[in-house]
């Protein structure tokens, strides 16, 4: 059975709520406490759930623990990803120096750009390599995620060389439509591109508003 | 006539790719060329800009010029819209020094925070306000745009307040499936989440593709 995408994106919102819960010494929760925490409807979260199995007995909630290993064994969460980062600029700064990756098994093990005055530098135990050997370096050495922070002009082409080394999903921090071969997972990063998304509807419904008032 | 959310997504692409050429002095751009930036076919891109009327002359290709007024005035980027961020954490004060948000008409106005700490800090020729004076404040002086960046347990309540002092989009760093009311843009904007929604994919192609070679 195909799971819808927007469920799998809500799972992740789930294992982290009960990690939080486990972590404050809770053994139990119910589906109107998580959905609380989360703001999800309690049936949703059921539903949701119901697509993996039974979990939790009516009446008596969710066991943290339980609930929260099979959501981790089903996203691919009990494991290490590794992750090679393109582009080292500001941005790709901030990413290396981002503390959110590494406790949820997330590894920046490369980095890569393509300015001298870059390559070399060491930030964060990491040697910034050449772009050039990008696929020299993945080739040998695979990873499983490349997070691309290089300017629009170039970034379809480190996609590309990225797929080519056997990369599986893409972080795209750069403002390109990028294109993937099916099977490959990508998901575009950027708060600019998202806000000038949400401009277009919001600019109508002011005016809308505005006619409203009038 | 509805136009598809995801040509709304692209526009903001499109005008990207269109001020670049113009700071480059480019007067006329063909749909293969543009395409060709982004990632996008020719046809794609012909399609997306015909919900919006007819541009460009069949083999001539679009003005820059008028095609960037046009899309900017379409997505209303032609204009200033200020934003209120609450949570002046780690990763508030990374979007705070962020570069990319003012270039582009998105001007953060007033940041708050619940640490006495951080409450009167300035940051950015901003001064963090408490967050129990964000209703008062931004009732007084009504923002368009919230930036949400507080720990999950908060962010829904955070969140309701901003749509209560009339915040029109929220761009939502808190990693929760918030809730806003019809006619109110939420986006969500967190890496973590989303390279846990693909290791999902991930997980099951691996297992596909190491089935497939065995």
């Amino acid at each position: 059975m195909e799971i819808p995408p927007v469920v799998i994106d809500r799972l992740p919102l789930y294992a982290r709520a009960l990690s939080k819960l486990e972590v404050g010494g809770r053994d139990v929760v119910s589906s109107q406490e998580l959905g609380t925490l989360l703001g999800v409807t309690p049936a949703q979260i059921r539903k949701d759930l119901s697509y993996f199995g039974r979990f939790g007995k009516q009446g008596r909630g969710y066991n943290v623990r339980k609930l929260l290993d099979e959501l981790q064994r089903i996203l691919g969460l009990d494991r290490q990803w590794s992750m090679a980062l393109v582009g080292v600029g500001k941005l790709g700064r901030a990413i290396l120096g981002y503390g959110g990756f590494a406790p949820q098994g997330f590894r920046i093990v490369e980095a890569f750009d393509a300015s001298p005055k870059r390559i070399g530098e060491r930030i964060n135990n990491l040697t910034v390599k050449d772009v050039a050997d990008l696929e020299r370096t993945l080739l040998k050495k695979p990873v499983e995620v490349g997070i691309v922070a290089v300017p629009a002009e170039i970034a379809q082409d480190i996609i590309d060389a990225l797929v080519k080394c056997g990369v599986r999903a893409i972080l795209n921090y750069a403002p390109i439509a990028a294109r993937v071969p099916p099977g490959i997972q990508i998901k575009r990063i950027e708060p600019v591109l998202a806000l000038q998304s949400m401009t277009y509807y919001m600019k109508n419904a002011r005016r809308a508003a505005a006619s409203a008032r009038s």
